[in-house]
């Protein structure tokens, strides 16, 4: 890299920093232009865009991988006197570079642009519930993601050097365990919801009805604006899949999706996603584009989402405060109290689609497609395969049989990114959100209570310093630890959930 | 800058063009931020976005200087092999890298932001029609860019160094005899207009009327896609000041804005708008990111625009088409025929806004932002006095009083960009656009009859080959005069707009 005449004079840590900072800006026009992509960009623009996400991931590789960089991180590594917010990104920087000298400049490239291309073909796919049409596409990710496996180096099993790209340290046998014993607990617990819900049916939403898109938003913006988003800050779109999409300070974006004849799953789509976006706008400003500055994991991220959509979305106390506003947005619905309205959001079923599962089943989603992934990568499946296996195990496990790929294996974006390994980090946030929920309410108190008051400024202001503002100076084991006071662990979530479904359906009772 | 192992083995040439590429991949993501920036951006995002485009500003500049790029360039200009394609990018980026190499890239990144800050100074104080709180700003861009004069070095007068960077080769000495024929032409024409209009007064719109966005969105949607405009390959939206986008191959964006009382303003903002970004989609997509796929000058691509917004959309043969669609869209307006819709659609005014202004004023308008902006860096006024100037000489020339500085000084974005002899190549575009138009009435018959019958095809077919696909693979003045077989000259503009005005308002009467 030419050094420019900016350099020239600066302490080594702040010569550090400006790579640092110029690899981040590289990734969020990566973000920014991935956000374009998925909500607003014209069909046809789709095959330039690709290869402009290639030449950005290419840059950033030449930069991630630049010897300068490892020079100065070898420096800074002998230096006693870095705080911990200067130790925080050397020690991220030193885990990237490390990884990403492995893999050669060309296939990084060739690895984005393959991405770009299978995107397309998913939408392409799930548009027409046709898996034959995405499965070349699946399988060249496939065999490029088990290349970079290969570049990397396996130390335990193929798939273990995956689920550490998502959440760090995490292997197969941290998983394995963790699943089994959810398992346990979810799968008894599904069948007395399910029998209690068979002898006490939930009321419908008459099918007539039709909920406006205008109205969805109004509705959810609402939603969002009392969560704390600032929409000075950020925006709202649609996308088939609702992603947030933290660019830089001052703009974080999130999208949804609409039904019109369900306006609960925007509606929860919305408070999943502002509760990513409540993180990104969280985040530490004054680090912005270093690691300091940025989220530490996905595990956390998806803490911040399940937290505001089910620990506090979905409550009698969240719907005492929305169900007037819900009434004055649509105004033609039954006219259902809080109790009913709750009753209906976290309604459990035996569904197809993962992102609009209940509390109980999300995690056996997360489970099928962690046991399928590592399948895949530890050698046995193939890609052929797949839609069979997938509709073999929903079929066991759900009781439920899959007729439609678009249902099934085609549901997710995240295959045709090549985020295998990704998933388990949902059902890590679900855990790490009831240990804060737990921890949050030690300090607050009655949370249904602050809830059901309608001000939520003091939930968010019991995050924004132990979570958001921390960024990445911790490992995630290590601010969950000092977030809550206990090490991560299933305890809290197990309890969360049995209390919540046993009050629900006075399982009790049974 | 590093080379990696992607130019082993290439030629010479390759290894240019890539390069070349790079610098337009910036190029095109400072584009694309631009456009985002303007249209959907969140108000808190600012701060960063400048920062960012700062950046790619500071990062394009050094590729631009690489010496590399030079030492490439000194070796291809003693090649003889060169095609007529290759001797394009030669000759383009010659020129660039030799004005590149005299900005030091401080000054390049520091001018990028100033821009982006004056940018959002511009639009607040527009607003509040307040040119004192966008008076700093303006100083800070004008300092700036004599002192960017001073880098570039002055040869004739400091303002032709300006105006060397939108239309390379027109100095004052071009534009001046030029503009004084035109005055000495338009300030005759406009009083006998004007009095012909006051004898027999046009009809209005109804006051009370109301053309909703939504309806005026897909009228012109659909004039733009009869033009020829590719939605697949592009999208419209809404922003303060219209403008387009040629992001990348498949991907054209362009914006209009809405009055709610006057449908006339976002049909011709739309059709002028549609005529760039037809050029845009009509460019060689097998040159993307070279010179040779890019747009040749502003001239020319103004003239695109204001052939499809004057001598297209503002004839009576349009409206024949087009009164259709605007009744079934607006059904409670007025149902005058075509005839009286052109009068309207042509109606002559001194008002205050250069982008709604009729054909015989408009160049009146530029000639008064040249005057002023060559007082400016010419050294015969401050920032300070700006306003004062302005309305002085539009009272001079217009007889009409400005009242409010969003109406004067503050209506154009080119300032706050720092977009200093830009204007004057509007009008140049005024005159390619009717040489155009004889040029293609002379091969394809009677125009007005083709537009009368609805089907534009062969109109935008005519300029494909001539214009579109030849991109920068001539000079401005070649392409005109191969397209048209007459160098520029004001001459057809003049007979143009003396016939025009002359029958529709019958002055050989007078």
């Amino acid at each position: 890299m030419k050094k420019d005449s900016f350099a020239i004079g600066m302490s080594v840590y702040s010569e550090f920093i400006e790579l640092v900072k110029d690899i981040h800006r590289l990734g969020a026009l990566q973000g920014h232009l991935g956000w374009d992509q998925e909500t607003i960009m014209p069909v046809k623009g789709a095959e330039v865009r690709g290869e402009i996400l290639a030449w950005l991931a290419k840059e950033r590789h030449l930069r991630i991988t630049d010897s300068n960089l490892g020079e100065l991180l070898t420096t800074l590594e002998t230096k006693p006197d870095l705080d911990a917010d200067q130790s925080a990104n050397v020690r991220e920087m030193r885990r990237v570079y490390d990884k990403s000298i492995k893999l050669p400049s060309e296939f990084v490239s060739n690895y984005a642009k393959a991405r770009s291309e299978a995107l397309l073909g998913w939408q392409k796919a799930r548009g027409n519930s046709d898996f034959s049409s995405f499965e070349p596409h699946l399988q060249k990710l496939v065999d490029m993601t088990k290349q970079k496996i290969e570049y990397l180096g396996i130390k335990t099993t193929a798939y273990d050097v995956l689920l550490d790209e998502y959440e760090v340290g995490m292997t197969v046998a941290d998983y394995d365990p963790l699943f089994a014993g959810l398992k346990e607990k979810l799968v008894p617990l599904l069948q007395k919801i399910l029998h209690s819900q068979k002898l006490n049916p939930l009321p419908q939403l008459p099918k007539d009805l039709t909920f406006s898109i205008s109205a969805q938003t109004e509705f959810c913006e609402k939603v969002s604006t009392n969560m704390g988003f600032d929409f000075e800050a950020g925006r709202m779109d649609a996308s088939t899949h609702p992603f947030s999409a933290g660019l830089w300070p001052g703009d974080t974006r999130f999208t949804t999706r609409f039904d019109e004849k369900d306006p609960f799953s925007c509606l929860y789509a919305v408070m999943h996603e502002t509760g990513h976006a409540l993180y990104e706008q969280g985040l530490a400003g004054e680090f912005a584009f270093t690691p300091r500055g940025q989220a530490v994991s996905l595990g956390v991220h998806e803490s911040q989402s399940r937290l505001w959509e089910n620990q506090i979305g979905r409550t009698e106390a969240f719907w005492e405060v929305a169900n007037p506003w819900f009434r004055e947005f649509f105004p033609d619905s039954p006219q259902w109290d809080a109790k009913t309205m709750n009753k209906i959001a976290n309604s459990v079923s035996t569904g197809f689609i993962r992102v609009e599962a209940d509390e109980v089943t999300y995690n056996l989603h997360v489970m099928l497609r962690y046991e399928i992934e590592k399948k895949l990568f530890n050698g046995e499946l193939t890609v052929k395969e797949l839609p069979e296996t997938w509709n073999n195990m929903f079929e066991e496990w759900f009781g439920n049989k899959v007729t439609s790929d678009s249902e099934g294996c085609l549901q997710d974006i995240h295959w045709s990114m090549a985020a295998f390994g990704y998933f388990p980090t949902y059902t890590l946030g679900n855990l790490y959100a009831a240990q804060l929920l737990e921890a949050m309410s030690i300090d607050l108190g009655d949370i249904d209570q602050i809830i059901a008051e309608g001000d939520w400024s003091s939930l968010l202001q019991w995050l924004r310093p132990r979570i958001h503002h921390q960024g990445s100076v911790m490992t995630p084991a290590q601010l969950i630890e000092s977030a809550t006071g206990h090490p991560p662990s299933p305890d809290a979530f197990i309890r969360y959930i049995e209390s919540k479904y046993g009050e629900l359906y006075s399982l009790s009772d049974n």
